[in-house]
C-alpha cells in the first residue's frame, strides 16, 4: 500500500465487466455489501444481477441504506430472499411488510461482529464501493460501515472501484480494525478527532474475485425545508441544551453531540447555532454527517465532525470535494462500530439527539414499526446512542399527518427503545425531562408535551389505567383503542 | 491507606451512635446507600430512621437490592418517597405499585454516572456499609456496586462499619474508579481475572459525618431445589452451548459466562460441569457469585469469578470465610460500573444467560412488570448483558403456576429488551435460535418452544395478526387478549 493512492487501480487486479462477475454469483449466494446512509453501495453488480433476470434468492446485508440498484431493481427482480439491516425503498418495504422478504433490523455497533461471528449470515460474497484499489488494499468511497469486518468474513471479494468520488476522499478515511473477542482491547481514541487506523483496508488477496469500473454518483440526498413545528422543537432543544451546559459538570470543557439522520435533524443541526456554547469546544460524534454540520464547521462552530457516511446533498457533496483538504482536517470517516462504539458514547458523554416515529407516556419508543407491524426503515444507530448517551434526547413532532395522528400514546405497539434508555423527550410543545422521575410522574410529564387536542384523552386513560394499580398502570383493554382511530 | 488494614476503625474518627445519626437526617434528604445483591447494604442507620418514628419524605438510590431495614421497616413507616433503582421486599413492592412511592428501574452500568452527572438525584448523604475505615478511606463489605461513584457524589459520608464479615474481605476487592467523560479513558481489564484497582475507596475526610458500629450479618440467602423444569432448561441450554463452541471462533481458547440471579441460574451453573469445554480457560464475568459458581471453582471447573457481590448462602459464606485467602486468588469484586460495563461484555464476547418474566413470539423479553404493570423487582444488569452479549440467552420455563399461565405470549406488554437485543430463548420445551432469523420466523421458533398447551393458540393469533400484513404482524384487537385471561 502507497503512502497515498493515486491512481484508481494500482497492480495486476482482473478487471471484468459487471454483466460476466454477475454470472458466477451463486443463486442463493449470501452477499454483504458496502453502503451507509445512502453512499457508498455497490452499483454496478446489483444492476447487472437485476438486468440478468436470473431466477435468484440471495440473501444481502448492508452496512445501513444502499441504493436503488439492489433495494429497487433487485427486489422488483424478486431476487431478494433475505434483507438485513436497513432499507430506504419503497419497493423493499412493500416486499418485506408483505412477507416476501425475510428482514430483521439491528443495531450498527454490532453488526460487524453479527457477521463475522454472531451466527447473522455465513457470508460468501463481499461487493465493496471503492475509489481506489490495489494487491491486497482497497480504499472504501463516501461510507465506511462494517466493511472492514465484512471483507474479512467473506470468502470472495468483489470491488466496483468508482471514478466519481475524487481519490482524494482517502484522505477522510480513519480504519482502524479490533482485534476479535476475548482478546479484544480498548479503542485508543482520545478525542471525537483522533486518527488512530488507516486510510485503506487490507484485503486477502487471494479472495479477490473481480474489480468492475464504474462512475455512477451515489443517489442524490435532498432534505425539506424546515417547517414551523421542526423551527419549534429546535428552539425546544437550544433553550433545554443551553440549561444543560450549566448543570452538567462532564459539560465543562467539551461538548459532544449526535444527531439522527433526517430532515429533523438537520434542522436541528442549523439551530444549534443559536445557543451560547461559551469557550467550550464542540464536536460531532455519530454515524452520519449531513448538510447542516458542513455548516456548522464552515462558520466555525464545530472543531471536527467524525462519522462512518458523508450522507449531503449533491451542491455540499460538490464543496467538500472542491475543498477536501481542508476538510479533512476536520472531518473523519470511521467504521460503523467505531463511529456507534458504545464505550466511545459513554467516553465522550455525547449528547445523542434522534428522532422517533413515535412515543408513549411512559417514555418508551417506537422508531422502526407503524402500528407496530409494518417497517419503514430500519432500528440503525438510534439504539446505540440511546442506550448509551449519558443524554438520550428524542426529539419528534406531537403529531403527524398534519395533526391527524398523535404521537404521544398510551403504549408503543412496538418498542425500539425502553423506558431505561431515553432521558428527554422534546416535541413542539415543549421538553419532557424525564430523569429521575416514576412512570406515573413520566405520563404527567408527556401529557405536558403532547398536543393539546390529544392531553384531555391522554389524562382519561391514565385515570383508567389507575384503577388497574402498578408502578406503570395500564388497562390493557383499551391501551391501543389509539391505533385502531389511527 | 495501610497496605492492608489490620483494624476495623483506624485513626481518628467520629463514632457515633446509629440513633444520634439519624435525628441528623433531614426529612427530605436524598440518601444514597451501599448494597447490591442484598448484601453490603447499611443496617444501623436505616433501622434507627424507621425506630424513631419521624416523619419522613427521603429519597433512597441503592446500588441493588438491599435489606429490610430499608425496604421493609422505612418503608412500612411510610419514610420513603423515592426508592431507585431496584427492590426485593412484600412491602417496597406493595408502595411502589399502589403508587405510595415513586420507583424507576435503571441499568447497573450507568447507575453512578447517573447519580454523579446525569441528573437521577442530587446526592445530600451517602451511607456505606464497610468491613473497616480509616481517615480517607474504606473497605466495602461484601459488595461494591457504584458505592464510588455515590461517595464521590455526595455531600455527607457516613459509614457503617460491621464487624460481620472478616477484615479479610478487602482481599477480593478491585476497585477501579474511572475519570469523568469527556476524557474518560478505556477500562485497563485484559482478562475477567486481572487486577487494576485497589482494595479501598478514597473520600475526602471533610465529608465524613458519622462512623457506626455493627456486627449484624445481611440477609440470609436460600435458592429452591432446582425443578424437573430447571433441570430441562439446563441440559436445552447444554446442548446449545456444546454446539455454539463449535461453531464460534471466538470461544476457541476462552469461555466467559455471566448468570442472572436466582434459582434458575443458580441451577443452570450446576449444570454448566456436563458441558466439555474442551482445552478452553472458563471464567465468569457477572453481576453476582452465587453457590454454584463456587462449587465450579472448587471442582477446578472455572478458573475466576468476577463479580460486584457475593450472593451466596450463609453455608457458602462461612466456606468462603474460611479460606479467604485462597478464594481471593480467584474472586474479584469490582465496582458495578466495570462488572456490567458494555465494553468489558463486548471484548470478552461474554455469553449471557439471564431470565425473564416472560418473551413475546417476536423475541421481545418482559423481566419486570406483571401484566405490564406492577413491578417486581427491577431490571438490574439484565439489560447490560442482553444488549452487550455477542450471545445473549434469556432461559425461563415455558409456563408458570404449574402451567396455568403461558410465558410465550403474542406481546408482552412491558418490554426491557427488545428483539434486537435477545438471541437465543430456552425453554424446558427447547432451543429458539432467533439470530438470522425475520420476525415471521422467530414467531415459528417461539411456538416451537412453548408449551404444548399453548401452540395452537399462539399459531392461531400468527394466522389472524398476518392478515394485517407488516414485517412483524399484529392484531391489536386481540393482541391481550391473553393478559385478560390470565
Amino acid at each position: 500500500m502507497p503512502d497515498r493512492a493515486t491512481q484508481r487501480v494500482t497492480g495486476e487486479l482482473p478487471v471484468r465487466e459487471a454483466s460476466a462477475v454477475a454470472v458466477d454469483i451463486p443463486a442463493d449466494a449470501t452477499l454483504v455489501v458496502s453502503g451507509f446512509g445512502s453512499v457508498g453501495y455497490p452499483k454496478a453488480v446489483p444492476r447487472a444481477l437485476a438486468e440478468s433476470d436470473r431466477d435468484l434468492g440471495v440473501t444481502v446485508v448492508s452496512g445501513g441504506s444502499g441504493g436503488d440498484e439492489l433495494d429497487t431493481e433487485m427486489m422488483a427482480a424478486g431476487q431478494v430472499a433475505r434483507r438485513y439491516p436497513y432499507q430506504v425503498t419503497d419497493e423493499a418495504r412493500e416486499r418485506i411488510n408483505g412477507g416476501e422478504v425475510a428482514f430483521h433490523d439491528r443495531h450498527i455497533s454490532r453488526l460487524g461482529d453479527e457477521v463475522a461471528f454472531g451466527g447473522l449470515v455465513d457470508a460468501d460474497i463481499v461487493v465493496v464501493e471503492a475509489v481506489a484499489a490495489g494487491e491486497g488494499w482497497l480504499i472504501p468511497a463516501m461510507s465506511i460501515g462494517p466493511t472492514p469486518d465484512y471483507i474479512a468474513a467473506a470468502d470472495r471479494l468483489i470491488i466496483e472501484v468508482n471514478d466519481h468520488p475524487p481519490l482524494a476522499v482517502q484522505q477522510l478515511h480513519d480504519i482502524y480494525s479490533r482485534a476479535q473477542p476475548p482478546n479484544r482491547g480498548p479503542i485508543p481514541l482520545e478525542t471525537p478527532a483522533d486518527r488512530i487506523g488507516d486510510q485503506f483496508i487490507r484485503f486477502d488477496p487471494s479472495k479477490l474475485e473481480a474489480v468492475v469500473h464504474t462512475d455512477q454518483p451515489d443517489v442524490a440526498y435532498s432534505f425539506r425545508e424546515p417547517t414551523d413545528s421542526d423551527q419549534e422543537i429546535a428552539a425546544n432543544l437550544a433553550t433545554f441544551l443551553t440549561e444543560e451546559l450549566e448543570r452538567n459538570p462532564t459539560l465543562a470543557d467539551r461538548v459532544t453531540l449526535q444527531f439522527g439522520v433526517g430532515s429533523l435533524g438537520n434542522a436541528l443541526m442549523g439551530e444549534l447555532a443559536s445557543i451560547d456554547f461559551g469557550n467550550r469546544e464542540v464536536t460531532y460524534y455519530g454515524e452520519l454527517i449531513q448538510d447542516g454540520l458542513i455548516d456548522m464547521l464552515d462558520a466555525g462552530e464545530l472543531t471536527a465532525a467524525s462519522s462512518t457516511a458523508l450522507a449531503v446533498t449533491p451542491e455540499y457533496q460538490q464543496q467538500l470535494y472542491d475543498d477536501i483538504e481542508r476538510y479533512a482536517e476536520q472531518i473523519i470517516l470511521r467504521p460503523g462500530y467505531i463511529s456507534n462504539d458504545p464505550d466511545m458514547i459513554d467516553r465522550f458523554g455525547i449528547i445523542a439527539v434522534n428522532a422517533a416515529l413515535e412515543v408513549d407516556i411512559y417514555g418508551n419508543v417506537n422508531s422502526t414499526h407503524i402500528d407496530g407491524s409494518h417497517v419503514i426503515s430500519g432500528i440503525g444507530g438510534s439504539g446505540d446512542f440511546n442506550r448509551h448517551s449519558p443524554l438520550a434526547i428524542t426529539a419528534l413532532g406531537s403529531t403527524a399527518r398534519g395533526g391527524d395522528i398523535p404521537r404521544i400514546l398510551p403504549m408503543v405497539p412496538h418498542v425500539d427503545h425502553t423506558e431505561h434508555d431515553v432521558d428527554v423527550i422534546i416535541t413542539e410543545q415543549g421538553v419532557a425531562d424525564l430523569r429521575g422521575l416514576s412512570p406515573r410522574e413520566h405520563a404527567q410529564e408527556m401529557i405536558g408535551i403532547a398536543h393539546p387536542s390529544y392531553r384531555a384523552d391522554l389524562q382519561a386513560y391514565c385515570e383508567r389505567a389507575k384503577q388497574y394499580g402498578g408502578n406503570v398502570p395500564h388497562d390493557l383493554n383499551t391501551v391501543f383503542d389509539w391505533q385502531e382511530r389511527s
